[in-house]
């Protein structure tokens, strides 16, 4: 597979969600300049008792009957339940539906599942989506599964919705856990995908949190130009200079690069390690760090992406912002660029050419190739980032080149809806909370306004990326206890209606 | 393809909707000894007038993305845009949602579309079903698509509606019609598709008409009984007498058979034509005219599987309790079989080696072998057919042998539900009417009671498979008129209610 190398086709590779998004040319052995990734400490119990690892053979392709759909692999899920009340008491089940990446990654990151579940008495579990961690279809070799399109194929978010249902139904029947309701939960693309499950599958979970979910940021449903409208206002919110100084770095670079030595100079003012530079990596580099700072600018101190700080946008600005730079721009942006890269401080040298991949998500590039079609490249006159147009030929072209296939532009609103949402949704459909967070780029692509009484939009204009999901910690702002609380009140209504609908049926 | 011989076996693979399903033994050439199948005269229209035929190039395989998956084909629909107000008004769209054989075959059976198209000013739609009639993936040649199970894999229901969405929203992009209202119908299989239409794609239909179609008939959600006992019932209601000859008419076949020149005896006692009989033939074509005759039971002369008397049932025990016939069951059941097979009395003898498949429905086995695992086949002790037990064992050992394939037993209630549906349905999803008449046998796995306000349950004890949706005649009877006319009556309030809320939304 041919590996991308412009700035602007980087971009949409590695946006969404998670991505290690640094920019990465095929080319020497890759490092880790900057810390791995760690599970976050864990408030609640230690990393050993969050769950158990189990498997369930799932079919490879549930809506074709071709002898090749028969095939099965191994689906992993991590299971917890210690605080369920059984399934006598009809105690309920929080399914997280999983990412794309390893589900460990996610289950580590989703306190929210583990803090609540002593109030509900809930069993937890946790399902890893195909081609991600270790759900590999073709005998769970991933070189085999990720060789071409012919097996790549099988990876796209209709079978991963088919699998969790085929998963659900079949766990509760083994625990005779049937009468169990079942809530589904997840964040990022694991949220769009609670939302849709709940929406295509309303037999199996009888309600859904669907946490930062862009399921609007498809066709023309939203602007472009909301996402990186979002993170310029992100920056914009805390300084103006701020903004003016980033804004204006990119022609510096660019400038800067086509003078003779440039690219050393470049080298040494982001300390750059030796291996590789070009400017669109460099460009690519920059952009990572203020689009993933924030996404995930959080009032506490944190440890999704990269280690970072509280109100790690604050903090980014107040790098740029500081005196002692004097009016050195790549010195500024070094400093800001630290706060992502390099807030533990271990770093000696930054790798633009890192291959490293340890939430496994490679995934994606290929779902971005084929139905994941999230409109956010486009950058207004205003925007942080250079001016630019979505072109959706560029994309095209480039998944054609990468994989031989041609992206379906428009599958995604075919299959799951999302235009003319409030009209849509007003009579149909229940149990669905959107919660998003307006400092998160994706809000964007968000429902934000509550569609019906039981279709509810919850917005926290402080949020980041699934804030709510994470788990709590002393320090957590007001606003954001109030979020989880309506979260909590919200799902309870859901049992408290199911239990007595059921009474009811038996009576 | 090995041709199934046995009569349990040959059942399952005829009995759903439309079969023509005498039983057939590859050897010599089929015959039409009885009536070739003609469409009903049209009260409305000369059948010139009824549509036009257009084609829509729909993708192959819409939930994969390997190479193969983006062939495409010819999709057949027919299309009426003779009483539709136009996209200027959103004049609304009724699209029927083909089932298993030639949509011109069901179009021309759903007078009902025809005949309220002028009052709601509607487009009319027909679409066809993969893999039937003119829509025949692999290039329109049949040979080929339905070779093997690698061709035939991506026969499936869910490819189907996935197929019906991608026409449906093309087809309104075309028209600027975005905004016209879109109402699904459906009788039997295709009932079936418009109510798993409208929970599946709520963003393309705001309702669906769903006549006869027994969503409930899977698993273990209804009895494996009720289609028989229904039958039973129908017989029964009409004369006692009648039941207890039929009854009792299969051990007296099979005696006879074992006689030396028996089968001779039945085929003169049957008028069976001279190329072929077996027992379990004669069986299963006697089967047949029963199942199919209490199907079809409708209270005007018809002509949908074959030319039938109205109140077919009633003039079936007629000729069994005619006092003409003396003590001959078989004299009485030739009499019977006479109505369902040659009520024009154009045949002099019946072949039960008939191949013929006028309507095209010969890729239900395929369906029956994979996931459309309809429980039919039970027969208690009180039965008018032979005591059996469903055997799912059998079922799965058949498809084995005749396609390769394993059936998915419990795949249609994972994607589509039916379990609890009042408990599922109850606070999710609107819009769907779900008529039974109960003299059908189908409407044992129907939805009889209503589960909320816009989950409606039409029931009409005298009424047979989706008889709403036929043309009217004058000899309707007010039962069948005050169905039509709450089903009318409904629409109306959905189109109401859609109208209202895009007022709402663009102020």
């Amino acid at each position: 597979m041919k590996k991308i190398t412009t700035w602007s086709t980087l971009i949409w590779l590695c946006i969404f969600m998670l991505h290690s998004c640094s920019p990465s040319i095929a080319e020497s052995t890759p490092r880790f300049p900057y810390s791995v990734i760690r599970p976050e400490s864990l408030s609640v119990l230690t990393e050993n008792e969050l769950y158990e690892t189990k498997y369930f053979t799932q079919i490879l392709d549930h809506f074709n009957y071709h002898p090749e759909s028969y095939q099965t692999f191994q689906q992993r899920y991590l299971i917890n339940d210690k605080y369920w009340d059984g399934s006598q008491k009809k105690a309920p089940i929080f399914v997280y539906t999983g990412n794309e990446g390893d589900i460990e990654w996610f289950a580590q990151n989703t306190g929210f599942m583990f803090e609540t579940a002593p109030k509900f008495k809930a069993l937890l579990v946790f399902t890893e989506h195909r081609f991600y961690g270790k759900s590999i279809p073709f005998g769970g070799d991933k070189k085999v599964a990720y060789s071409n399109s012919s097996t790549l194929g099988y990876l796209s978010s209709t079978q991963a919705l088919a699998d969790y249902a085929s998963l659900i139904i079949d766990l509760k029947k083994n625990l005779t856990a049937e009468d169990s309701p079942v809530i589904v939960l997840g964040g990022s693309y694991g949220g769009m995908l609670a939302a849709w499950f709940r929406l295509k599958y309303p037999h199996v979970a009888i309600g859904a949190l669907a946490s930062s979910s862009p399921i609007l940021n498809f066709d023309d449903i939203v602007s472009p130009y909301s996402f990186n409208n979002i993170i310029t206002e992100d920056f914009k919110s805390v300084s103006e200079n701020c903004y003016k100084v980033i804004k204006g770095s990119w022609s510096e670079i660019e400038n800067t690069a086509q003078q003779k030595g440039g690219l050393e100079s470049l080298r040494n003012s982001f300390k750059i390690c030796k291996n590789y530079i070009d400017v669109n990596s460099l460009k690519g580099w920059l952009n990572t760090a203020f689009v993933y700072t924030a996404m995930t600018d959080y009032p506490t101190p944190s440890n999704f992406l990269n280690h970072l700080p509280a109100h790690p946008v604050k903090q980014m600005c107040n790098a740029i912002d500081d005196p002692m730079a004097g009016n050195n721009t790549f010195a500024k942006l070094y400093g800001a660029a630290n706060i992502y890269y390099n807030y533990t401080g271990n770093a000696t040298c930054f790798n633009l050419n890192d291959n490293s991949d340890p939430h496994d998500l490679g995934g994606w590039q290929w779902q971005a190739c084929t139905e994941m079609i999230l409109l956010t490249e486009g950058n207004n006159e205003e925007s942080i980032f250079p001016a630019s147009q979505w072109n959706y030929t560029d994309r095209a072209s480039n998944c054609n080149t990468d994989y031989g296939v041609e992206p379906r532009r428009h599958w995604i609103t075919t299959e799951f809806g999302g235009h003319d949402i409030k009209m849509v949704l007003k009579r149909f459909g229940s149990n669905i909370i959107f919660f998003n967070g307006l400092r998160d780029p994706w809000s964007g692509g968000g429902v934000l306004k509550s569609i019906s009484k039981s279709l509810i939009a919850i917005v926290a204009k402080e949020g980041a990326h699934h804030v709510d999901l994470r788990f709590s910690t002393k320090d957590d702002p007001e606003w954001l206890k109030d979020v989880r609380k309506k979260e909590i009140k919200i799902i309870s209504n859901w049992l408290t209606k199911y239990y007595h609908d059921l009474s009811q049926l038996a009576m």
